[in-house]
């Protein structure tokens, strides 16, 4: 394996910075190829490391991101947080990516200001990739924008193209735009006259509408929409995943029969717990710029920040966003 | 209970008039003040029937609209659909509401043009009472509407109001928006003018901005957004509900293990996925229209039309229409 290095932002989550170095250990001892700067306080930092490690160094950053400081503050007084500073690393090529649980609207400005984009992109785009039944599907935008024009939602399929190819090394990913209904003529204005460039497209394999049930059946493996409706979507999908999960740990525990046969079920209830710990999910990908950022969910625990961690650690090596450069040239209308 | 007639619009379902006329026979069964009339081709609906029932009777209807038809073709060439004629009865008090499975933009194009609208009500809305964990919430718009502005927003937000004291008998239902973030600064323009609208409003218990996750936690009654969102949150939601179910029935037939605990916990897990079953909760209501008008799933099984059914009753007793209509009048501005 390359070594590989990436910055994290170890003051902007709901957590504080300890959540972030924990995960921070726990991914230099599974990744020898790994090397990790923790950018915060450094006393704080210090102090929560508690001595030397010869793959993790920290670089000083005064100032934090407040979780709900409008972005555009941000970008004008901020140049000093965590969160600057550690987009500014991968930006000067010190480390290949970054990890961020800080405020999204202002990880996304930042982002902007700091890293190049892709030529022809106009706005970025937060993927991630979702669990199914059988294989998995990257979901895009999940929130970077509150609504997306027709030619918004084109580049976001080709890039969530090029990142499926990228990442899963499909030739050519199902694309498919999310949808109320499967039909031509459902939809809006946005949604139908992005389908009709989608479809002029000869380099990308749509395949046409998809609803929400879809994205859990296997059916494309790229699915795209308007940050609104894809922020709503997921989190819906968590919440009723929370609900049941709730809902069959009640059932086990309830009367004596329930509990005895809680006992029993354990080892199968816990791996299916597991499978849907939201923990094991956490980190989206930044789409649009030319450096691998991934944004955590903003109360992501140790592991869950870890799984970031690995995300990024992922791209970095699939070279995520050099392939996305590479091609969006043939692909740009 | 009061006797009530209910139309079925028994042809434009994907599974057949088989499946309205055996929910028929049950609901009857099972409420004896209830009436129904079974609107459709004379001659296979007496053929199900197969005999004569003193509670239930059919007015023919010669055409069907299509699934895939657009709205505005089958309101200018499904006048003598069973949709329009089950409305119609409606409209003309031979009915006090009815129940469709078809094509939904052709339900609300109708429904509008048949039945009349409360007045100052822009559009009709499609609200669904969906479970959570404690308590349940009223959802709208479903889908009857791909966008819609501030002032519809406001509007669906007064509906869904009166539409949850007069089913649940709340008395001030908590009424919230749906966005990407619960503060301030977040969401797409409609969404902000609307609850800058609904602040200023004294009648309803406006408590602001919720995520997709909170519509399972008990957090408001009622939930506002835009048809496309909403279309998308349900179906996702349902999406992971699916999933999960699949995975929990799989983790119990794997294995010798996994099936004698799964034999074991069959009592258990049968009470959860019957709590998860779609067709317990089918039938979503066309709010805005002065009359019950119930929108059953296309491919709704007996079971749930029989779902869709009550639901309908339920709403005539509780007089859901003139409630709504009554009171929209001291806040509408």
């Amino acid at each position: 394996m390359k070594p590989v290095t990436i910055a994290l932002d170890a003051m902007s989550g709901d957590r504080g910075a300890g959540v972030v170095v924990t995960a921070a250990l726990d991914a230099v001892r599974e990744n020898e190829a790994l090397s990790l700067i923790l950018v915060g306080v450094r006393s704080e930092l210090e102090a929560l490391l508690s001595g030397e490690h010869s793959r993790i160094r920290i670089v000083e950053a005064a100032d934090v991101v407040q979780m709900n400081e409008r972005p555009s503050h941000a970008l004008r007084h901020k140049k000093n947080s965590s969160m600057a500073i550690a987009l500014g690393l991968v930006r000067d090529g010190e480390a290949q990516g970054c990890v961020s649980a800080g405020n999204t609207g202002a990880l996304m400005a930042f982002g902007r200001s700091v890293i190049r984009m892709h030529p022809g992109i106009e706005r970025p785009a937060i993927c991630k990739l979702i669990p199914s039944l059988r294989g998995r599907c990257h979901v895009l935008d999940l929130g970077a924008n509150v609504d997306a024009s027709a030619e918004n939602l084109y580049q976001f399929a080709l890039m969530g193209s090029l990142m499926a190819s990228a990442i899963s090394g499909q030739s050519e990913p199902r694309v498919a735009l999310l949808n109320v209904g499967e039909e031509e003529i459902k939809g809006n204005e946005q949604v139908r006259l992005a389908s009709h460039l989608l479809a002029q497209c000869d380099t990308v394999n749509y395949i046409g509408y998809v609803e929400g049930s879809d994205l859990f059946r296997d059916v494309a493996d790229v699915v795209v929409c308007d940050g609104f409706v894809g922020n709503i979507a997921l989190k819906t999908g968590e919440g009723v995943a929370g609900l049941l999960i709730d809902l069959i740990e009640q059932a086990f525990s309830r009367g004596l029969y329930g509990r005895f046969v809680g006992f029993l079920a354990r080892p199968i209830i816990g791996r299916l717990l597991r499978l849907m710990d939201p923990a094991r999910h956490n980190g989206a990908s930044l789409l649009g710029l030319q450096g691998v950022v991934i944004k955590s969910h903003g109360n992501a625990n140790e592991r869950a920040m870890l799984a970031a961690i690995r995300q990024a650690v992922r791209e970095v090596d699939m070279e995520v966003p050099r392939r996305i450069n590479e091609r969006l040239d043939d692909l740009l209308i």
